[in-house]
């Protein structure tokens, strides 16, 4: 089968700038916005349990991270991905530090009884989550690459579900096929929020292409990486790295996007 | 009757400093506090019901912003509301998509009650608001300008306040008088909340020229059109034009206002 | 008793990457994070009752702020005063607009039952807090800077913690040795929350240092004053000194922080 190439699913996205309603945590809410903005999406944040379903119905895709939780929120987390759930909306979950505390992995659980389109997670949330379904299996802070990846692939077989595993390469697997993705920088990590930001990008992604959801999100993830590789040719440090990463989401093409793919991204059925 | 130049008007809010209570959305509060800070004026943000009351009638204005509600919020809107309309304290709303949802529409119509001095509003929410209330009228999202403009200065006089409607060219009315004022770049909406700092920036210019509330509007909106366009000739994109737009506003002088006015501002009654 | 020079106490910073769990306002969440990230600590922002204490007990260090309070909010920061009293863990008190309302003062006395490790305040604030103590004498914001000095030992003494007094001169007390540092630059109040930040950097430097609190503390201002000073020798107003301070807290070395210290920081005892 051949696929058009990667830069058509960010023409996607600009040619129909889909509305992406966030429900995200304090500290990424500005970001996140600026990122969809750069990028060619459309932002919306809203959380009150009064207006939540009636937003979701209308928006374009769904995303929801956990970061900074509290009930009014999870409540709201759950009217809202139901809503998407049961209208075929795309919806994204985000499963920040899944693994710290009792409360996040029970927020979790309850929300993947929703489907999510896409998981996006670091290796440790990938172990957390799957551990969730195999408690018999610690999650090992220095579990090794090939144990995130085992774990990549069977939870995105598990929820029939997209997951995108960031860290200095990126995976994004639909439980059979998987990209690998070169690219970023070390000051990504020194940002603060850019993954949660990711997790938005991916909804419009899937949202804007939805008949290829796993291509799409691959696209999304690799718009971070050549993004931040440019960043860091002129970033002096974290502050101008944040600057120079918007600049270059809202100046990539998709000719460009699609030969950085040539480059950085392999494929693996 | 002749009017002093429009930089003086910025000249009375960098003299008197004036302190803006914010009750504002999740994605807004750091770059509003920031936008006020450049300009020269006070922000602070705080929202409990057991503080707001009494931290409201020691403020020089109040702005509210519903973008992202929920009910404790929305409590906290109506009682500062209130108290600045009991004490003559100016006040600016700011109807983050009033034409979303059902829940949107019942707390600006709730707020409304308390007088504000300014609504700040793009064409598709002075267009809802004014429906609000005229029930037959659908709010059409492809309305012409002719007709926003139309309901901007109904809008107004129903309410007796200023109208700030922004856009390509921006529109302050008291439902008599207008101004028309260009500027701003295209970038700006691609910048998340710029629009919700103007809000706050409303407020500190009426509070520190109560005399004139109508041209203290309209210096507030030439900031950010000058500040807009000055950015807009510097950025490589969204990141940078935000950097550059608080450099502006900071670096703008009273002069280089009333001259930018002079060119870009014009007066209709 | 000689002491290791001022930049040893950023390598410990650096090598242990403490995690800092956060419960500050709103406006400081994004900065926050970011200052802590540039300078090689690990942030961490939550706040729900039902994980609250779990988390604490596993951060390096607290650091609370009061900037947007709720009642909700309110009790989160009282589990993890408490959490961390009953552990040992090094915490940090940020008492933000304390001496503006009834509900504010009443927080932080609860909060300074559970005697905080460090607090970090301005001139005013540091008053206020020494005044909850001394309800017969007002609170006079034009109070000198010595008022505020011998209020500031005073308040250290009497919470047996170490008080950072920023202003145009920082000042770190432990109610009987004091240091005085100079540094940063005019443009550091027209940028929001760095000072919100800068108690959130304490609360690393305690946790990377515990067995010197005093000059820990010392240190994390220093290179919030070392920071600003080389960001204003080349921003062009607010949006480009933040850019460029973040970057310095990133560049910054420790030999640098060490020299800076010897030509601006004096002690006496």
């Amino acid at each position: 089968m051949t696929h058009p190439p990667l830069g058509s699913y960010l023409s996607s996205v600009r040619d129909t700038t889909p509305l992406v309603h966030c429900i995200t945590n304090f500290v990424a809410m500005n970001s996140t916005a600026n990122l969809l903005l750069a990028t060619g999406a459309s932002p919306a944040m809203l959380h009150a349990q009064q207006e939540v379903a009636e937003f979701t119905a209308m928006a374009g895709a769904l995303s929801i991270n956990i970061g900074t939780l509290s009930p009014h929120w999870v409540d709201a987390m759950l009217i809202a991905a139901r809503t998407a759930h049961e209208r075929g909306t795309p919806w994204v979950l985000d499963p920040v530090a899944v693994g710290a505390t009792d409360y996040r992995r029970q927020v979790c659980a309850d929300l993947l009884t929703y489907q999510p389109s896409v998981i996006r997670a670091n290796a440790s949330e990938v172990l957390a989550l799957h551990g969730l379904a195999h408690a018999g299996r610690g999650v090992d802070s220095t579990a090794a690459t090939d144990d995130a990846l085992d774990a990549a692939m069977a939870l995105a077989g598990q929820h029939r579900c997209i997951v995108a595993m960031t860290g200095e390469q990126d995976i994004v697997t639909d439980g059979h096929q998987r990209y690998l993705i070169n690219g970023g920088h070390p000051l990504m990590p020194r940002v603060t929020t850019l993954g949660c930001g990711l997790s938005a990008l991916l909804a419009a992604f899937v949202a804007a292409n939805q008949d290829d959801a796993l291509r799409a999100s691959s696209a999304a993830v690799t718009c971070f990486a050549m993004a931040g590789r440019h960043a860091g040719e002129i970033a002096a440090g974290p502050g101008s790295f944040y600057v120079a990463f918007l600049d270059a989401l809202y100046q990539l093409t998709p000719d460009a996007l699609s030969h950085f793919a040539q480059r950085e991204m392999t494929h693996a059925a």
